[in-house]
């Protein structure tokens, strides 16, 4: 399936004629939960997860067999500006390394079993300094969108997005503050780890994109103006995803930016994706609740990478293998209070 | 290696001649961390994991592939004061549920990889009612701390422990409260799930046991007059695996309060134990910072049966993966910012 979308509109009607859970898988799955040797309600998030992964799947065995991994990387035209503690050729040199084997996704991706795809955008053409025109025009963000689109796996049976790109922090704070409101000193965190110098920087260059792309009406547009590459192509893989009902888990601040944009423009278009894990990156937790995401995980990450999401990958899988694997009260004798 | 103790005084003295961390081997480890391919700090958890893994490996390879869980079972003599929402005999069939391999820790210890050993500890015979005497004399709590120790298989290269035994949160909360003061209603909690009236009930079976032992002079008296078998026996694993520089990742409120016993009677004594998670039993959370452990995982889990540490031992593994397997800087030709 290629993407059947040529401009910002075709997205916003793939958006609208989103798939829907299917309602009696989950009620089946809720009703299998309740059987289950163990008190009700004491496998947690672990239950919640069975029933929301069994409503996306319908009659699919629920078991991840094929998850896959999608980063994709980016440049951006802010990173002139001075915002990162890296220097921008650091995005090209770490897709490198991803292709060798050598950055913690590539251990994390081989942890959980999962197929890992990186996906470069066009590197060595940045995305505009949108503090002086729009990140993308139209043509680039609907090819990114499209590159997301068309790497996600049909047959995978969970998707992890993530991403790299020096000053992407930038570009995901900027997209919190013009969709979300607040200052700009509110959603600017230290990224890779920047001193308070560059972070006055970053958090001057986020108001002054904010400012200057104030009648974006929509997250797509949003996304257009301030965003990058990367994210675009995030969001496309989410919503592709979405359309071939693969559950999806998304990873921290900029991948949750992204899907910032398509849940500001299609209301419930992230209700097949939760959140992988909580960043350190200071944004993260309100973005997270802006959404109605509640993080698996909370492991003091701060590295992107689909890191987070992919070590939540393990708790994804123990969950549905409890709720497969277990014996019923009936089935194994025991009394059930 | 079988237990070389015979009375509460010999574990005293196993208490004070612990190995310690190889300082030299957590410092190469941070070192390392260092050089990999990630801005300084940004896997959080994942690193401090790895460099406390190292330290108490030393030399050996960090890498987990022979994870054991032990899961230990008991009755308790207050079960028949009708403190839990499920009855006694329950605790003999979830035994059966474990050896039939259709309880939760089944499941979780396949999608870790881990061998899993299940110990009932003399389940026709429960302990004595704590608010009357104590709940084991020396020759039981002994035994039971024996039947620990000789559980821990000397190959593992981490150790999970766990337990089940209708009523014992009860015996936990009592040993919270004796330990670190506070109300008995601080510290009892809803358990598998008993209503108000139980909870009443419980509360004041705790004070009682508490009142009644409040001469207990340490963590290990603590634990013979209100603990249970298989609160003692975890205490004596975790004991065992420190002797074998093994590191633990310790489960639940119950599994919490068997260490915090050790905690009391010998500073220092887990320091190479983690707590894998937060359980949502009312006073894990205290417990936990009481031991000044910070929890791994946070899922909402409040079974019991090494579960929520199970789960934990992906997050490890994800840990030693990225520490073992990434490039550093140099090796891969990336600018370290």
């Amino acid at each position: 399936m290629t993407a059947a979308f040529s401009d910002l509109d075709d997205v916003r009607t793939l958006l609208r004629e989103m798939p829907l859970a299917d309602e009696d898988a989950a009620a089946d799955a809720r009703a299998r939960d309740g059987q289950l040797t163990k008190p009700p309600g004491s496998l947690g998030l672990l239950e919640d997860l069975a029933v929301w992964y069994r409503g996306w799947r319908g009659g699919a065995r629920a078991e991840i067999t094929r998850p896959q991994i999608i980063v994709f990387a980016g440049n951006h035209g802010v990173a002139a500006r001075g915002v990162s503690a890296f220097p921008a050729e650091v995005t090209a040199q770490m897709v490198a390394n991803f292709q060798h084997g050598g950055a913690a996704i590539n251990q994390l991706a081989r942890v959980a079993g999962a197929k890992l795809d990186v996906v470069p955008l066009e590197l060595d053409r940045p995305t505009a300094d949108f503090t002086q025109e729009p990140a993308m025009d139209v043509a680039d963000c609907m090819a990114a969108l499209r590159a997301g689109w068309d790497a996600v796996d049909a047959h995978a049976d969970v998707l992890v997005v993530g991403e790299m790109g020096i000053a992407n922090t930038t570009a995901a704070a900027a997209i919190a503050c013009a969709l979300l409101g607040g200052s700009a000193e509110d959603w600017t965190g230290r990224g890779t780890g920047v001193d308070d110098a560059v972070l006055r920087i970053k958090a001057s260059v986020v108001a002054d994109g904010v400012a200057r792309h104030a009648e974006a009406g929509d997250g797509l547009e949003v996304l257009r103006c301030l965003g990058g590459r990367e994210l675009a192509a995030m969001a496309g893989a989410i919503l592709r995803a979405r359309h071939l009902r693969i559950p999806v888990i998304f990873d921290g601040f900029i991948c949750s930016a992204a899907a910032l944009c398509l849940h500001h423009a299609g209301p419930g278009a992230l209700d097949h994706a939760v959140a992988g894990h909580l960043s350190t990156e200071g944004g993260h937790g309100r973005l997270l609740e802006a959404m109605d995401k509640a993080p698996m995980l909370s492991l003091g990450l701060r590295l992107g990478e689909a890191s987070g999401a992919a070590v939540a990958i393990s708790v994804l899988k123990a969950a549905l293998a409890c709720h497969v694997g277990m014996a019923t009260f009936a089935e194994a004798g025991v009394s059930d209070g």
